[in-house]
């Protein structure tokens, strides 16, 4: 298995803290240590990291640590290869572009079946079931709505085909387009939202925090979605199965 | 305008030392600094680096050129914005699937018209003239291969596809699907191929020199291209207007 990080706010915002910690988890803390990756969003744009190297040994990890980029939705992994072996083309979150913008996915758990891509539109370039799944997710909203929905739209249908997909296997992922971050929950999966008044929090992984009082303004609001809890001072919310929450502007909307 | 670099080789080869003077050209030795970006394949894997911070002053650049990634296709870029904003979703190498396969593009030229997208199968992101004509491009080909045709059939296809595109502007552009990698000259790109006996270059923009002799092995084929030469001490090939090369295993192949 696998663990995911994702981050949605109202204000781009650096994930340097949070990223702290998770890597650990890449062979330190855990034992994900068969690559990682991470996207962020910038405007339309995204950059994505990714390396089949362990996020705890990996140079461009270490980049990510130090180099506060600010983003306002960025989607994290780090890998404990099931299918698939290790290498770059499994390396999550996948990109593609849809309707003229990138989106991005990651993936935790297992699919037992594969559901058929009839489009080819989408096709996965590795070989894992995530980026499969990812394709198939893709190919079915592109054959749904010729263009763009509106955002209710977009996340019913997003929460149907996650319900479809489901019935493969073990999905928790992450996905984002740049304006949302949606998590759909089967195992695990939880979030917390922090905003005015911000308090201290302290990491899991390693002996770290950071008052988050000190950093930001009374506006600014932050969601951070995790696999496990990354802070064990705070309260984080645990998803029930499958439930899709769609975050926008730093808080879960539906 | 904005300057290109590619590599082409038969073993993964890092391209350190060309990056090294490359990204002088972003703001030192030349005025592209609006942004750069190199995109690595591995295997069928793709690792993208992309900035809207000059490559001189880009703390990505400085882990590209310290952390020796090696590659068998490489595609580069630093840009001097004429259409669209500096921003991420502008920045050089644009990145898509196509037969379940990553391709990667930049562009140096202007068009001055934009030849009509139809299908909505490729959309660009972002604003610039490069990015549309990528999707144009890929929109051809899936239009006349729903599956991936030979390496002659597909490249002849390019050559038909750059010449019809190259009415609507200026056309220097380099393209790989991780197999090869196609550089297309509209005004401006050179090439070397450097093989046994190896000898030492000199970089243009910097005063560094290379031996490598010390560090490759016979049977090492390595084609580096670029819009203008990056060393000094060696003999590159001027391409001609409106010629397309391949470049497979490390040497120009049509």
């Amino acid at each position: 298995m696998c663990q995911l990080m994702g981050m949605n706010c109202n204000v781009p915002t650096d994930i340097c803290f949070s990223f702290e910690g998770f890597r650990r988890r890449g062979g330190e803390t855990d034992h994900h240590a068969d690559g990682w990756g991470i996207g962020f969003f910038e405007g339309r744009g995204c950059r994505l990291f990714i390396d089949w190297q362990a996020s705890t040994a990996s140079p461009i990890a270490e980049l990510v640590r130090s180099y506060p980029i600010k983003s306002t939705n960025v989607i994290s992994h780090i890998r404990k290869a099931t299918v698939g072996k290790v290498s770059l083309a499994n390396t999550h979150p996948f990109l593609r572009e849809l309707w003229g913008q990138y989106w991005l996915f990651a993936h935790n758990g297992d699919l037992k079946t594969l559901p058929a891509l009839s489009a080819e539109r989408f096709l996965p370039v590795g070989d894992t079931d995530s980026e499969h799944a990812f394709c198939w997710l893709l190919e079915q909203l592109s054959a749904r709505f010729p263009a763009k929905p509106d955002a209710a739209t977009l996340q019913t249908a997003l929460s149907e085909l996650a319900a479809e997909l489901s019935r493969h296997g073990t999905l928790n992922f992450l996905l984002s387009n740049g304006e949302w971050l949606a998590a759909h929950c089967a195992t695990n999966l939880h979030y917390i939202v922090r905003k005015a008044p911000f308090g201290q929090a302290h990491l899991i992984d390693q002996d770290i925090s950071v008052d988050f009082d000190a950093l930001t303004t009374p506006n600014d609001r932050v969601a951070l979605i995790a696999t496990q809890p990354l802070t064990d001072n705070e309260a984080w919310t645990k998803m029930q199965t499958g439930e899709l929450v769609v975050f926008v502007d730093g808080q879960p909307t539906r």
